[in-house]
């Protein structure tokens, strides 16, 4: 056994964050269906499912929260706090699982597809996970239609300023750093092209202060709740072509290829038994490959 | 520099089998859309490709046909021929490419999507593979919507009889053996569920006679090519509900998170920068994931 890490005295905390971020999401989404639909507006319906353990032995679980709307044709925040032990073909997978195969990880995670073609599809996600070894991971991109639309590019630059300045709050080589992984991380190597516009992405965050990573990831979940609404209201009343939408249903595919072909945290969550619901909420709700 | 394998001196005629038996599915298809359509019925495109090799070197090609049809929502029948040299990760993982990393590999494929959720889904494909080994692969499977509709029940015994008469006539065990082989194979173990109703699946066939082998997979295809227009024949004037479409377009996400989760096929050829639109072209056309 060795001692835990500081992560481990942050669990109430992290779990408290990550539901806290899903209300205001969840809120903030809502208010823009009000907006639009002025009555009988789209609410979010909430799921919870628990997490089947071999034993039948606690093994937590989580809450799905989906919308299915005017301006939102499906969203989805998922919330989830699952522990247990690392099955053997995994600890060595798992930083810090080798010495001790038991985990907690706690997270949140958001995908949001637009009826309408001109309102970019956006991702984030933040997670908390503790072995013998703690770190944070997450990550959000914008996926709009057209890249080198200016409409695209504005937009783009404004996701992107409210995360840069979520992260000059806390480390300077941020940014730049977790801009790059995004880049890279979602890139359709099939295709030669990249998921969208980019945002931020990192993975096995310990900068050595627990209480100050965690403090991170809530500026970066802030910086989505601020941004991502704004660029929605932006756009949502943009009138467009049935060209326009059948394109749109044409890059959901390539979001589908990505996150089916590539995505880690999809790969890994299927393979390890987690909640095939959850997981693939990110999936868009109509998609052509024509 | 070991000698060639047997298979060498068949790469011909099988070329000339993958490309007459694509001939005579297409020509089987489109007299189906004749039958329905009447006047001004849908015809294949067919749009070659060539192979890009590093060095500008000849590496074969294929062509794509796809018709997009009012019985075949859309079907893609495609032909490849290609050949070159394995790069160094690879040869470990393909029989005879370690000894030699030249290969040359010809091949057919099929998948038909079909408009009318009474008619099953499909898929066939049969390849030979020459490496300092030679050998054979392939496979049949029919997905219809409601596994265990009375109907679907007995298009997939037609289905299955006729892969098992075709087996037969070459080995007592093939058809036992490669019918479990595709219902293993041919498995969504994050649904807990079947692609389809399966059919068969052989990989690495290699009986000792390669011009047996060859004729077993040439009755493979002539079996496809008397069962599936049959089929889709028996189902397509049945009238179907607004229901039944959407139940079909949600079962094509599982198709969908088949082949780009689980197909080995679809994850080698793309891995290897294979044409990612011929074979990306197993994809439905539309899709829901609600």
């Amino acid at each position: 056994m060795t001692s835990p890490p500081p992560h481990a005295a942050l669990k109430e905390e992290a779990h408290a964050w990550f539901e806290g971020l899903r209300d205001s999401l969840c809120a903030a989404f809502e208010a823009i269906e009000d907006e639009q639909a002025g009555q009988a507006a789209a609410r979010f319906v909430r799921t919870p499912w628990q997490r089947p353990t071999e034993d039948a032995s606690p093994g937590g679980g989580g809450v799905m929260s989906v919308m299915k709307g005017a301006v939102f044709e499906k969203v989805g925040v998922n919330v989830s706090t699952v522990f247990g032990t690392f099955s053997p073909e995994f600890r060595g997978q798992i930083p810090g699982a080798a010495e001790d195969p038991r985990f907690w990880a706690s997270g949140i995670s958001v995908v949001a597809h637009m009826c309408n073609p001109r309102v970019p599809a956006a991702h984030f996600n933040t997670r908390m996970l503790v072995t013998s070894r703690g770190w944070f991971g997450g990550g959000g991109d914008l996926t709009p239609l057209r890249l080198d639309a200016p409409e695209a590019v504005a937009d783009a630059a404004d996701f992107h300023a409210a995360f840069r300045s979520a992260c000059e709050r806390h480390d300077p080589g941020y940014y730049p750093r977790f801009k790059e992984w995004c880049d890279r991380y979602f890139f359709l190597p099939h295709r030669d092209e990249p998921r969208g516009a980019g945002g931020i992405f990192f993975d096995q965050l310990d900068s050595g202060d627990a209480a100050a990573d965690l403090a991170f990831v809530e500026d970066a979940g802030r910086a989505f709740l601020d941004a991502f609404p704004r660029i929605v209201r932006r756009r949502m009343a943009e009138t467009w072509t049935p060209e326009e939408r059948e394109a749109l249903l044409v890059k959901r595919g390539r979001y589908v290829e990505f996150n089916l072909l590539y995505d880690r945290g999809t790969l890994f969550g299927l393979k390890t038994g987690g909640n095939t619901d959850a997981i693939l909420m990110s999936l868009p709700p109509e998609v052509r490959w024509p």
